[in-house]
């Protein structure tokens, strides 16, 4: 399980560094930073324990989380003029965090003897709500609602996780496989600008 | 217990029509707008089982929500030219829903032995909550803030069934009569387009 | 314990009077100005309890908690033309509040036994959030994220809490102590208007 935890918390310190760079643009002060980093990492984790009872909670029980998050938001304040323009780092970090956050809640959403349809719902709370919170507090229309096939890529790796389930294959090598899907399908629709259709709002008027 | 059941899911598949068109009207995809969906629909009753720790949550613990939901938004999708100008069908489901959402919510708070003022603030949490969250994703002010004579009926219907406990009435009359308060509130203020005071900003400034 | 008692309901009482001051700016109906006035006033310690398990939380488990905020409303509603000019009266509750929330959060953290680390972030949300959940239903980008020297203060009185900590004083001694350092920044932050330094937002646009 190391190489997950590792990939675990270099997903969370991508979430903070993306969280970060929202506030500052926000132009938030440093404590406004630290907050919005904080949520983005951790929210959706800490939103699905919550539900689920899962205490103590994912940064209530790892120290190490609020270390990272501190870390991230250190790293994006002296580098800042590098990390922005290295977009595609960052997407790929970021791309990482998601599968991982998807498939790790998944994952405990089973060890909690839920309802596979709900664990799949947990783990895509994780991968998504701490963007959403994100989104709240700085007041922009939560961006995964409407622009990217991003929510719709980790279902589709967790599907893919609880089939791979029946076939009783090594554990790694079902994480690493749905992990890939995701992966996979997100980069894909990044760069051919795929999106999720819209409902025609064609007779609601606004 | 069975028609309550069948009026509460009744009650969740109107508050997901009334999340999935506020969704649409905002141009999200489908993902976002199943999302608005369920917070409209379950939300409520979440916020109250997180609060009052009563594990498994609603929705977690009861399968048959997820269904109502998803069933709810793929209506929508199909009928929305229909559905959308039944005003006054959606109307009246949603009052029923709440009314049911708000006793039942009152109920679950009693049955956990709460002060019977914090049972019946459940029961508006329960009916309400929902559709704040809804309000705050697609950034609207919260409707119930400022517009109808909703939570009051809550209250209302809240207080009778407090009252009629006193007269160890039939369980089924007690509720009925409850609902019948609030439906009859709502209905009443929306035709006679009703609001509660304000209280009036003469000094405060904006 | 009874005096600090009597100063978590004198923080409650002013947190509750400056949600229902926004509330009312707003113009939301009586129920919206209670419902923003009791999720300023509770709001912090309620996320606090949901996140560490503390059941009941916080208005759950002590009935005063409601009767304080509908108290406020009251006040609020009967004497505004003669609250709002009230500024620094209203200046010193809000901080003798955030003082108390602050150190009786990080306590319950410690009685809990989380890391003392996590204990201070959960003096922290104690303090903030319930103007951060404030903020967000009316709208507003969160005061504290922007303004002011608000949740400095209370972690710098944390810290000095968990100095003393070590000491082994006299525990009203400790608690009192600390609570002068929060009170004590705040009022030289506010006179002197000092901000947190910003990240500048030098090359990430907008």
């Amino acid at each position: 399980m190391s190489i997950i935890y590792a990939i675990d918390i270099a997903g969370t310190f991508a979430f903070a560094i993306s969280g970060a760079l929202v506030a500052i643009k926000k132009d938030f002060d440093v404590f406004g930073v630290i907050i919005i980093a904080f949520v983005t990492a951790v929210g959706g984790g800490m939103i699905r324990d919550v539900l689920i009872n899962a205490h103590p909670i994912n940064w209530i029980g790892d120290i190490n989380y609020i270390w990272t998050i501190l870390s991230a938001v250190l790293v994006t304040f002296l580098f800042k003029s590098k990390i922005a323009p290295l977009r595609k780092t960052m997407f790929l970090f970021d791309t990482i965090g998601i599968s991982v956050f998807t498939l790790l809640g998944l994952q405990k959403g089973l060890n909690y003897e839920l309802h596979p349809f709900v664990a799949l719902v947990m783990g895509m709370v994780s991968a998504v709500f701490g963007g959403v919170i994100r989104d709240v507090l700085t007041r922009r229309v939560p961006l995964i609602f409407k622009k990217e096939i991003y929510a719709s890529a980790c279902l589709a790796g967790g599907v893919v996780y609880l089939l791979l389930d029946q076939l009783q294959l090594n554990a790694d090598l079902q994480f690493i496989l749905a992990a890939l899907v995701i992966v996979t399908i997100r980069t894909v629709a990044v760069v051919y600008e795929l999106e999720l259709p819209k409902i025609k709002n064609d007779v609601l008027g606004k």
